[in-house]
């Protein structure tokens, strides 16, 4: 940044929960915890071994009065965040001890990263009063600069990056091949909304990765966690979820509880990508190095069968507040409910996808 | 900090108004805007000369890569603050622009710290969007640790050091001689009750300075402006406010309005220092030097006589929260009118007492 560049916040086109009535927020995060329990276990593997594996400690070349930064991006209000930092930190002092450089551990500090109307107060309010660290908010999209040239030694993400930082613009235009007529994502939709999407997806993370790696300080270690498919095009329990969503919206349009006018213009900001799609998006960038990727099923420590009622659950969290705003909260109840017996009924089919992958992680090195 | 070492946060004792109702906070925020534009206005002119004069920018021998790192100490919800780190930031490129040095200017990150339950949300959100510095919250209070070592660059703290981390345990106690019966501060009061207020304060002072002095790289600025008297135990505008407010609230409780006993557990938690008392915990501490210190009227640039309409709206701005939480909210409005009519009787006593000197501004430079 020279001293006449201004840094410019990226628009927040999608507030989530955050920004919505305190019940939601309230059910949300309980619903939320749950449900990333066990998708947060089959990632702190991956990261143990990335920062056992891969971080080379001595190439950051602290003084004493050096400070390692890590930075969660898109953390939310919490406490899921805090539980990732203590494990990370955990992981880079045991690095420092067991190559015997115990008397070098520097200082860390640990940036909570989210869009500005997240929750931060109730971040600050619930952060651990003992903790190894100094911690800070840091509140902007991801999609744009948030930290200084080389600050960072480490930088995590989980589940955010499938958020798009907008709608493709011609989903919304009538006139358009890509008008996305009675649905909400674009699976099973014809091919110039899925190319609308994937589009928007590319453009968001090469302003993502663009803007890590001049945050990243060489041979910094970044890890991303996110929902996906196993390859581009597949169908996928993410996808057949949001079919299940979108049908039930029909549904309710057909019967007259909403107009399918609102359907039409409504259209989920996700974008669920693939391992061979993220390499290429990485290789285009060229500042990082793939150290490891892997796609997994995040339920894999689980015995119960999918239920209609728990991935009701774990949607309604992270879509009550969009729903409301677009529809009305009037009729969130029964949406949820029409979705929990759809996907009772696909749950064999959900399983079987489940078991192909739903969870992409990847360790990256700045090279 | 060793690697094993936990950074505890101290305990936050005095919430201010900033968790009480929205409609104190959105007062409170007008009020203060108002009432703290000339004790800015004075203050620039301090921290634009300590730039220009005491910040040698040659000395933090900045690579490329390098971030100058700048903290507002009890930062408040804006939007002062933004203000003064914009000033600041403009002071230093000017600095580097004079000396030749433009093509060295850092990046810029701003750290805004306030206790937790500061309105963070609104912070935030209310950021300029076009800003030449990267932002970043820091919850905590700063009688403690809140950076790693030596990142700080330039500190600024504006009317947040009279601020205690705790009120004297000694004035709630009957058996003892500081037992502040009647009164609410320590003016007028015996010299125990003096005495242990300038105790705490010093105890404050010291955790301040020994934690800033890790944080704060060497050749780093910090500059502290703060209410103050001009000499140890003269009477002053503050202490006259003080009294005025202490003795409304003995009316009260004489006309039965509240009790005697509510008054008697009721002290301010503010210190006011003087200049001297400021340099003998400066030099206690051994890891500053003063480069200028100076106390001045900040109502200088203000022609129009003191109201008790307008001291009212300053402290009510800065104490309903507390009187309300302590006395309860039916009081307060009561309870400002006499404050105001008692300002009044002594607006020209007030206005003496303002000329003699309310702020203090201090230059320190970290050797």
């Amino acid at each position: 940044m020279s001293s006449s560049t201004e840094i410019r916040s990226v628009p927040e086109s999608y507030p989530m929960n955050t920004g919505d009535a305190a019940y939601i927020n309230a059910k949300s995060s309980d619903f939320k915890k749950e449900a990333q329990k066990e998708s947060m276990n089959v990632a702190k593997v991956m990261i143990d071994d990335a920062i056992a594996e891969k971080l080379d400690v001595k190439k950051f070349s602290f003084t004493s009065k050096s400070t390692f930064r890590i930075a969660d991006l898109g953390c939310s209000a919490g406490p899921n965040t805090f539980h990732v930092m203590q494990n990370i930190i955990d992981a880079v002092q045991h690095k420092y001890q067991s190559q015997g450089l115990t008397s070098h551990t520097p200082e860390f500090q640990v940036f909570f990263n989210d869009i500005p109307s997240n929750n931060f107060n109730t971040l600050f309010t619930t952060l651990p009063p003992e903790r190894p660290y100094f911690a800070a908010g840091v509140p902007g999209s991801f999609h744009g600069r948030l930290f200084p040239e080389s600050s960072l030694h480490f930088v995590h993400s989980f589940y955010a990056l499938q958020l798009l930082s907008e709608v493709p613009k011609e989903l919304l235009n009538k006139n358009s091949p890509a008008w996305n007529k009675g649905r909400i994502s674009y699976t099973c939709a014809q091919d110039e909304v899925a190319h609308a999407y994937a589009a928007q997806f590319a453009e968001d993370m090469a302003t993502f990765f663009d803007a890590r790696a001049k945050e990243l300080a060489v041979d910094g270690i970044m890890v991303l966690i996110m929902p996906a498919i196993p390859n581009v095009g597949q169908s996928s329990a993410h996808g057949l979820m949001s079919d299940c969503l979108g049908s039930s919206l029909m549904d309710m349009a057909k019967e007259g509880l909403i107009s399918e006018e609102q359907v039409d213009l409504f259209n989920l900001p996700f974008y669920i990508t693939s391992p061979k799609e993220m390499k290429e998006i990485v290789e285009r960038n060229g500042c990082f190095r793939i150290e490891k990727m892997k796609i997994q099923n995040p339920r894999s420590g689980i015995d119960a069968p999918i239920s209609g009622q728990s991935c009701m659950m774990q949607r309604r969290a992270g879509l009550e507040g969009m729903i409301s705003k677009h529809f009305g909260a009037e009729i969130v109840d029964d949406l949820f409910y029409r979705f929990s017996k759809k996907i009772d009924e696909v749950s064999d089919l959900l399983e079987s996808q489940f078991q192909a992958g739903t969870q992409l992680s990847i360790v990256l090195k700045r090279i």
